[in-house]
């Protein structure tokens, strides 16, 4: 992969410039490569830390620090397809503020609003050059002045807007969460994203409660197999969950009540056949036409929750007649029609809620306790390098994973990048023959069309021809 | 009043008809006058239960009851203003089927969506001649077959789609909750519609927890005073509740947190100014614009839950410009603002449940708890017998009441009689002297108006006047 040896440099002169227009701040915008008089509050701590996490520690030399300090970080170099964004090396000690903490980050989540972000589609990520990233987990290897509740060495899982997907970070000790005991950091990395959201969609919006009735679509998805899982909390809850054929074995034993295959069957029909009075909530993370369809297969005292567009996501760069197609059938409803129908329509999004830390930690609570009772257990798809971050979202973006895509930050070994290298050549061959047969399709496809016109505009005049001959009978008739 | 004498007998036929349809069987159908062969099975426990229930039996006498049973009813004879629900005398005895009690009223309760329906703006209500009504109590006076959780002389407070203001009601035993000990008629009358649809909005839809706050409009109305004593069983949340304010220490002492006199003041910037970061849940029976200012006023996770259009209700007879503001300003909201806002807007109205008898019978269990444990207690503004109904609704209409209105089937006395035709008639001198005025003060208004344009006109004249002079100077300017 390339951008290793970037001008990180001029990036984070470019981030300074950010910080003022960011109404959040992000990890990304600490760095700083400027020679400052003052060294860092916590940089005695920090080596310490370093020490004691036990990871390779960059600062272990007697060089001094803020010149020597440096780490990979993923940077979205711009909108576009899976290359866009980039591995690159960051320099400087990031300056850590009263109630911040530094974490050594070991695994990072990938989410939804990544694809989206990456195509331009998500407008809680800062414009690029940025670094992305909304979950991580790792090692606390400093704290700034004034925070109490997390010392060096603690295991966190970590939630933020963005700026997650590097080896450092730095947040706000409010973002960062206690690990329990026995929990990996691939499950820490797996949980803040998809619980919390499907944790308030169900019981905040929800309301859920014993024997209701859930659609959770992409039932093999990150928030799906969390929304799952959580239902199956509650005493009697049917959950029809939307996958694919190939996933329904998985996300039955995951606790799915009825997988329907929405890509051979009509998913309403079906949960119509099964519950004709309809359904208590409804998960949409799709929108178009899919939060209609939803919205009409509420009960009364039923609640639509949408939290996302999926169906803007079609390939791998912004397909602007998705976009325009799922932006004109969004669902927008009267309230008149709500009240006639009992019914209740709700938005949620992690991304807007970053500014309401109390009610994130609250959901956090009751997550960590479902977890440390086993109740609920992230499911790990995969793990990929930093370096095969395109691999990961093809994979998610394709919809090939049942369960969280994980990032670790672990360097790929030299013999492993010489194999992926190998892939990468295959895989570009392999796009653009999918390319030329999409092409070709599309050729054939309009082709056929072609020729079905064609055939209709034949029947036509044959249908006239007739008319046209029954008529002369009639008229025949008549003169009889 | 006019119409006891009327002609009933037609009346039922029309009903008859009406009974094909009809979705939801209302007990005004039932009554039948032509002579039948087979005595109505429940008559023998009937007499019994009338004697039993204390009230003044019409059928003590031993002449055959189908022709001797009568009883007095308000029936809505046309949509229009107040003197449109008639008292009328219905004939022959109500059939009961399997399933059903017959209750002999003692008190109704009177609901916004009454004064909706006599203007013909609700349509749950079957169109007239019919009778309307929601809500009452009284005693089962007989039961059906296969009736076993009821029994001749229980005290039971009655829930329907229409139909209950009337001294005999035939309805499902589903319909039926039985009085608690020590709950009187009055507050039996005037406890399910206005606490059943509080408890669904704060507790179903709001998910009303500890610390949150709450707005209540019309908050000395039936449903305001049910959610703000509902919102007291919660610790610590803050309501804050629109009324006049003469109304105001009244509502404080209830548990209004922030009263707030919505005629001289803006009660978005009052509430703006207690709870800058907005509101967790708006309760809104106004519609129109009001609904766009509870929407703005929500926090992240805030729910806005609409229950009704009273901005509809402008005067006795339908205002087609207060009905067509309110619909044209009408909320309406798109699933990508509810998501980036985290919001939720949800629809309610009792009248549209009554299929779901389980989530009633709930929400039912719960309150009557609450009500035994002295946490909540309907406030009974005023009782009218049947012959004031006018009256009962005018107070409603203009908004003079601070609680429940109630209607009692007790008749009239005959002095009361000879008063209220006294105060009848100068109501009427009144109502005329008021449209009177109104048309006067329209009149000034439009006068008052066309001065203003009248002086407009001029001083533009003399701006227009000042302009060319000022033109000139400048062209003389030049000139020089």
């Amino acid at each position: 992969m390339s951008g290793e040896d970037a001008p990180a440099q001029q990036q984070n002169a470019e981030e300074q410039k950010q910080q003022q227009q960011q109404e959040t701040k992000t990890p990304a915008e600490s760095p700083k490569t400027e020679s400052k008089p003052d060294p860092p509050p916590t940089s005695a701590s920090t080596e310490a830390a370093a020490a004691a996490a036990d990871t390779p520690a960059p600062a272990a030399e007697k060089a001094p620090e803020e010149d020597t300090f440096s780490y990979r970080a993923l940077v979205l170099t711009g909108y576009g397809g899976y290359d866009k964004v980039k591995l690159q090396v960051k320099k400087g000690k990031p300056a850590l503020k009263s109630g911040e903490v530094m974490v050594r980050v070991k695994m990072c989540g990938l989410n939804f609003a990544d694809l989206m972000a990456r195509q331009g589609l998500y407008d809680r990520l800062p414009s690029p050059p940025v670094t992305p990233g909304m979950e991580c987990s790792g090692i606390i290897e400093a704290v700034g002045e004034d925070v109490t509740d997390r010392k060096v060495g603690d295991k966190v899982l970590v939630l933020n807007r963005s700026g997650l997907w590097q080896e450092v970070v730095v947040v706000a000790t409010t973002h960062t969460f206690l690990m329990p005991e026995g929990m990996s950091f691939e499950e820490a990395a797996a949980l803040p994203v998809n619980y919390i959201t499907a944790y308030m969609m169900l019981f905040d919006f929800g309301h859920l409660r014993p024997n209701q009735s859930v659609l959770v679509h992409m039932a093999a998805g990150g928030v799906g197999i969390a929304a799952t899982q959580l239902c199956k909390t509650v005493n009697d809850v049917t959950v029809f969950g939307t996958a694919s054929a190939s996933k329904h074995e998985v996300i039955s034993q995951g606790g799915v009540t009825h997988p329907i295959d929405y890509r051979t069957r009509d998913y309403v029909e079906e949960i119509r056949k099964i519950s004709p009075k309809g359904l208590d909530i409804v998960l949409d993370p799709l929108g178009g036409s899919d939060t209609h369809k939803g919205y009409n297969l509420l009960k009364p005292m039923g609640k639509l929750i949408s939290y996302g567009a999926a169906n803007m996501l079609a390939g791998q760069k912004k397909n602007l007649f998705a976009v325009a197609k799922t932006w004109y059938q969004q669902f927008s409803v009267h309230t008149l029609s709500l009240i006639q129908g009992n019914r209740s329509v709700c938005g949620f999004h992690l991304g807007y809620l970053d500014s309401e830390s109390e009610l994130i930690a609250q959901a956090m609570a009751v997550i960590m306790d479902l977890y440390k009772q086993g109740k609920i257990k992230p499911r790990i798809d995969s793990t990929y390098h930093l370096e095969q971050v395109g691999d990961a979202m093809r994979r998610m973006q394709e919809r090939h994973n049942i369960g969280k895509i994980i990032l670790t930050t672990e360097p790929m070994k030299e013999e492993e990048k010489k194999e992926e290298a190998k892939k990468d050549e295959e895989k570009k061959k392999d796009d653009k023959k999918k390319d030329d047969k999409k092409k070709d399709d599309k050729k054939k496809d309009e082709a056929k069309k072609e020729e079905k016109k064609e055939e209709k505009k034949k029947e036509e005049t044959k249908k006239d021809d007739k008319k046209a001959e029954e008529k002369k009978e009639e008229v025949k008739k008549e003169e009889n």
